[in-house]
């Protein structure tokens, strides 16, 4: 179930069963010539979907945040990002207004797996936690997970719109994955922190997707969901 | 057009066409015991969608930020709010953004039409404004110009999940609209200003929903979409 | 009485007496050709001054805070203005402070009632009622009570410096009102929010002086006061 | 002249003279049981509108922001006090706002005299003048001025609510001077930071007030405004 | 060279020369019953300080700021820690000062390694690089290096407090290392945010010091030094 | 004895004697041609070392903060310096991590003795102290206390890099004091408050060093650290 789809009765309801709400973290950024912009949107919004599914009595899915913190990509063009400061507080007051409606578990899902923006998350998760003793939270990017599923195995380096991402796309909105397969890969800077770091990424993607398929996309998002039920259990 | 549908090239090149681009601002509000907590979410999506598919060559739609400020139902059940603070912060940044992609034509349509949610809004589009001399950006919520349409008149006073609300919701997303037609009205409370307000609204919402339908609905958002595009000629 | 004026020890005996204190906003803003900047401070000042006459025993007026937010009328020669965060700190110190103090009636009068600048009032006065649960407190702007005398009657759009303001200062404070009757009207923008709003209010004013009058201006003074008693009943 | 009496034509003439502006602080703070609590915002008044008074064309003198940082006297009845962070920005974005308004020479004149109180001032007006090469800005308590009147010759250690002060009050407005002469002393903390400081100045006042009269108060107001006078040529 | 032992004059004539500065981030945190709290600061001021013995012309040692943020050992005995925003705030004050001061190149070398921690100073040398084109900056923590050191073969998951902090501290101030070599692991919590995670380190290290030594912590060191050379070459 | 020196162990069992622990606050200033950057450092670590060697049992020393605000020598070279709020926000997040480590005897001194530096840790401390109602914290400069030795009789207005501090560097650490006796002194700009205060000290030095010793030197450091004593006892 979709906490926008239910109403304040059912909701009222629905947390005295003590359920835990996936919060999807989306983003807006850049990602290569072949896939759309949410794509950071559509991948944890499609993994919390299916939980709900198969546990529709347990998991309720809160609204997704379509915007996140893009240090590389920030100048690219299609790329609407906040900033940290920003996106720590919109996501401390989510956390912090469920905390007041009662949750006591609670699962951030980000799509993106940059370092500041997870850094932003984890600090709003952490302030949360600290104020409020019996709250289970969990944060972590799908795409951590995505890397140790064994359809990623000798795919080392495939990052930013590679593989995997095109794989899970092509699974999940295969409408919206344009037909070409690009590679690219990270211009290594070593410890520099660049004012304008898009030479970083001079393909916008880092990994080669020439066999990137919808069936390889369904066996690591398969491999998602079960992981995270794992967790939950 | 969807901003999350398409990619960073086909961004770059409509880019150079000038576009408007749609922000809708959602919420995620109790909105009485017939419509679902994302009603401010849907309504403003739904007008951003049409006038999309009406202009394509002209009009983009970006994500929608669906968590709003929310003074009355703070307390209610399912409602989930950020601070001022938050609002006005994620939405600068979300404005400077676009900015900075070369974006010179805003629209932010917010679905909830509280006067402190507004007045972040209005700061966060002010601040950008006066940032950047060349920018064209407007601010109103549609349940603004939903008061101003034929089928409001004689119903003074219909607000928060009620007449207008109601119709729009049952043509928008009838399957979300629950099987009861409340009524309710605000309790004066004059200039009081509350620390728990709820008692402000017993109901939970304000007006009466009896005869709200569709066909309403449909006239009542037909209005909201040409209006706009009156204003965006 | 003044808080100003008394002593120490007096304001001690006072508080015991859980009166109300009267806290004027005013302001330092252009307002058209005929009338003082400081119109929106003396105005406030007026009303709670009298208030304070007629209800010794009850009612205790704070410092006026003479610094307001004006958007429209920020660049117009005279205009003094401070930033939406810098009067919502400021007035949420006052309020918090008086919670201190043990007082526990508050009533807030601004002069100006410009849309942020009420928002900012508004969440300063929300911030202090949420952490003190026994605490009265009213807000609102002696102008919205100006509108609803029935000298208003017939003339809808009066607004900034016009036939209201302008008669008011009259019967206050005639001798800084300038022997001019100026008229002048808002220019419809519709939602947009611009950079530099000079251009809304081309005259400097919103309506018509032409009639006004000391009489007049004592009218509505005196049906202001009227009401603020009513509430404080 | 005041501000707040000239219309916003007047004062777009008055600036064309490049005139010198006085912006007093006040506070509403306890002051003994002899003095009243806008004592700090009198004095510095009173300064301002002689002032002016005597250099009519050069001098204007802005509303009084009456409020200030307190950190002794914060919970002895009667104080009504605002945090650092809000006095500094209170302050910041009155000296902005008259920066942009084209005013080059402000002087900014305090009652309260307290360390943090004037920390805050300081850092105000220091980023103000950071910001504007061709700004000339004065800070300071007038109270510094009147320690060095010959009056206060052998009354070391006079400080808030003593001698001087209660001086300059009988001075200014006897009638708000109460029939006592009370003396105190500060009690030495040395450099212990105190969490609820009252102990400080049990009395609450610092000096012998017994032979405190007008006409020294009158030496010392004159003192003080030859001083200015001085500064200003 | 040490920037606090020079004079004025001296920096002056230096700065002129182009050098690099090292900005030691130390740390005041629980590093097990065998390291000194001081761990964090001694190990990046012992690189810092022989890298500017090596190459005196051209790298200059900063003052080490010897605080950071500590997620996990936070509560345990002598973790000092300060929150993000106020090292983010020192670090990027400390770099803003440097570019004003016209340093051009500047490597900040960390003891600590958290990610918040990391998150917060990669914030500070962001900002500073988007604030100034021809700013040269580095960022990274020298344990990062240490683990790429061949002596580290073979001790994945070797940590805070490990075998390769052991080793360090005996070659750089053995005076300070306690006789006794404990080992500890990290306890799997997964994605868990903990209000209170001082159980995922119950020993309170990360690794096996059983043969830690002098002359591996000699080898570590050193390696590290010609890997900053390297980058820095 | 020093925090960085010992373990996590050692500061549990010392914590529980209730011990007093000395933080010294330093900087990184231009100290005129012969004195170096980190005079403001040397000076009160110096003390503070004495201290805890007499001490031992009693007396604990935190790690120095090397860096403060500096409004005169902003721009002199050599100058690192950081903002008023980030001092205040730094040694607020340290003292409030030292009353949270269960430590209730505070000492802060600090090497430089600016106002505004001076006023960010008095709001630091007081912070603290209305937080920590059982918590003991003192808070001066070493300079004020210098200022009293018997050697400063006769020498008023030394200051800044002057007779005081340079005696005092002779006798700490001699080897860094450069062969020259400069003298210079204070340009008197009133109350101006200077957007670039450089002028106000020509010499970068306010004093006559020409009979500096380490012989003075070692009498003010010795009447410094017996005032401390004095105060502690």
């Amino acid at each position: 179930m979709r906490i926008d789809e239910i109403t304040s009765n059912e909701f009222e309801e629905i947390v005295k069963r003590d359920p835990v709400i996936i919060l999807p973290i989306g983003a807006t950024e850049s990602h290569g010539p072949h896939l759309p912009l949410g794509t950071d949107t559509f991948q944890p919004e499609y993994i919390a979907s299916v939980l709900s599914e198969r546990f529709p009595e347990r998991i309720l899915v809160a609204p997704t945040l379509p915007y996140g913190l893009h240090s590389t990509t920030r100048d690219v063009p299609g790329t609407i990002d906040i900033t940290f400061d920003a996106l720590r507080a919109v996501v401390t007051d989510i956390l912090d207004s469920m905390v007041r409606q009662r949750i006591r578990h609670i699962v951030v899902i980000s799509g993106h797996a940059g370092g500041s923006h997870m850094a932003a998350l984890t600090e709003a998760c952490r302030r949360t936690a600290e104020g409020c003793a019996d709250l289970d939270i969990m944060l972590f990017s799908d795409f951590y997970i995505a890397e140790d599923c064994d359809v990623a195995e000798g795919r080392d380096g495939d990052g930013h719109a590679g593989f995997l991402e095109t794989s899970r796309m092509l699974h999940i909105r295969s409408d919206l994955v344009r037909d070409i397969r690009p590679s690219g890969s990270y211009v290594d800077v070593g410890y520099k922190v660049l004012g304008d770091p898009r030479g970083k990424m001079p393909q916008g993607i880092v990994g080669d997707t020439a066999d990137a398929s919808a069936e390889y996309g369904e066996r690591i998002n398969e491999h998602i969901i079960r992981e995270i039920e794992r967790m939950l259990s």
